[in-house]
């Protein structure tokens, strides 16, 4: 049994049916996404994933969002990191460095397989969601995960030190440059891959997973606007900001760059066109008024996910807060 | 210290200055290689290998015969495979396999990192030899490794099942198809890199080391033809066939294919117009009067290398030889 699904078999079936579209990015939308792989059936959940964060380095076409929720729903990811695989192994990006190459975006040996492959199925002339496919079948994932698109849309950090590519700000400059806004280059001829409007469509609502609003879920709401459906299902966020701070990454960092105090409450009012619900933690229970001001209700839970168990507990929370709607 | 390097500190200098340029392939070519420079100071010995091998797999730019002359030198080749590194970890190659991916060239992860940061910088534009250059400091050896070209040339092996790229017939079909003939792609316009030229002219003798005359050496010869210097200085080959059989690789087999029967003979004919001496085994001790009516000079010695210090002891040899023509 491998660690992801450790928690999955003593779980009951929902009592209602419910068709969800998850709309995630890195970490914490992998985590969600996994909670909610653990109670809906395979045909009941589909995950929409930020491509926004793509990259090629050392000749390598890595998807870093795309590869964590994969690795996350088959139970390879790393709990450590929040990124990469359980169990792995540096040798080759160790040599890189010692033959003078860029080793800073640190590529594991058996996450290198993952690229290696993609990259050569790209070249081939195959779709990101067609190799997507394939891979989540061989790593055993049953649910749905798709691309937001087969076309490269690429996140641009416009900040005080120039445009910086999106790995270029994340990983190589830590984040440190201060952020004055973004840019999704390609995303205006970008088109959904096949199957996630359908999906859409289909589901009972949609949830925006705990990821970061600015560049994990914006890239994707700029492909599959949900402006369209609204009135007809509800979307649902969590909130990846608990007491101020971001879970894990610059979300709060950004929100207070762009001058907005780093909140609950900003990133519900940052979705506020689209929110019929949303989750926040205890912790920001103060913010419920001011949330359901903007004319969304709320749901307040613990959001914090350290343990499997808390994925499935905060699914289990997220589809009983929509069944409510 | 690196097991490469083992020996080299008990051998004495040599006596008299002889500066050397070898020819060389893979495994046998990389041994003897090894050999010469544990006797010879880095500024008498230049390695020109062959890269008719080489091919792009998996998005890489794989070198096998420059790689294993280099780790062989460097003390990080795989004693055991003769190809590839010592303390190799196969990780990548494992998960490309679960991928469905051609895992059929076992690519190791610290391997990977040579293909990965060469094909990452040829696509910058830097020519193979300028890596090769950087490669060989990164990796502490101090003699000069060229590879016999920038430009690409590509071993075609014509055989009874069609045209066959050489790793395809090599490793994927692990020598099956019956050998007609070779064809060396691009070889007509592959100018020799800057410095091997001149390598030669300034060279007090060029060794021919124990590779494959067909798929290794005939490259190299191709793009450096020899005959210009003919009578200039002496032109002294290894065989790598011993009692009628190749130590590793096709090369017997090929000329049984192509109605020669393979013998030290057959290997010293191949070479004759540009030979002025051949070093073969005490095995072949019967063959020494047919190879001297080439008009060839022999040496008899052990040839094979099984162990380091057969390396530095067949090269004192064929120092000795040459010292002697």
């Amino acid at each position: 049994m491998t660690p992801g699904y450790s928690d999955s078999k003593n779980h009951p079936p929902p009592a209602v049916r419910r068709r969800i579209v998850a709309f995630a990015g890195g970490v914490g939308g992998a985590k969600l996404a996994h909670g909610l792989a653990q109670i809906l059936p395979p045909e009941d959940l589909t995950i929409i994933v930020n491509t926004g964060d793509d990259f090629e380095h050392l000749g390598l076409y890595v998807c870093p969002d795309l590869d964590t929720v994969c690795y996350t729903l088959a139970g390879l990811a790393n709990p450590e990191t929040g990124w990469g695989r359980v169990s792995e192994t540096w040798n080759a990006i160790t040599n890189v460095e010692k033959l003078g190459g860029p080793a800073w975006f640190r590529l594991g040996d058996q996450d290198i397989a993952t690229h290696l492959e993609r990259t050569r199925r790209l070249k081939e002339g195959q779709t990101l969601s067609q190799i997507t496919k394939d891979f989540c079948k061989a790593w055993g994932i049953k649910h749905t995960v798709l691309p937001m698109s087969d076309a490269p849309v690429r996140t641009v950090v416009v900040s005080d030190e120039g445009e910086l590519a999106f790995q270029e700000y994340f990983v190589h400059r830590r984040c440190e440059p201060k952020v004055k806004g973004f840019r999704f280059d390609g995303v205006a001829g970008a088109e959904a891959v096949v199957g996630a409007r359908e999906a859409v469509e289909a589901a009972d609502a949609i949830v925006i997973c705990p990821s970061n609003p600015w560049v994990s879920v914006d890239p994707i709401l700029n492909v599959i606007p949900l402006n369209e459906w609204r009135g007809t299902k509800p979307v649902v966020a969590v909130s990846p900001i608990i007491g101020g701070k971001a879970v894990k990454g610059p979300a709060a960092k950004m929100f207070d760059e762009l001058g907005i105090e780093p909140s609950a409450a900003a990133v519900a009012s940052h979705y506020r066109t689209i929110l019929a619900g949303f989750v926040l933690d205890k912790a920001d229970l103060n913010m419920e008024d001011q949330i359901k001001k903007l004319n969304i209700e709320t749901r307040v839970v613990n959001t914090l996910m350290n343990h499997l168990t808390d994925r499935t507990r905060l699914a289990d929370d997220v589809l009983d807060f929509i069944g409510s709607l």
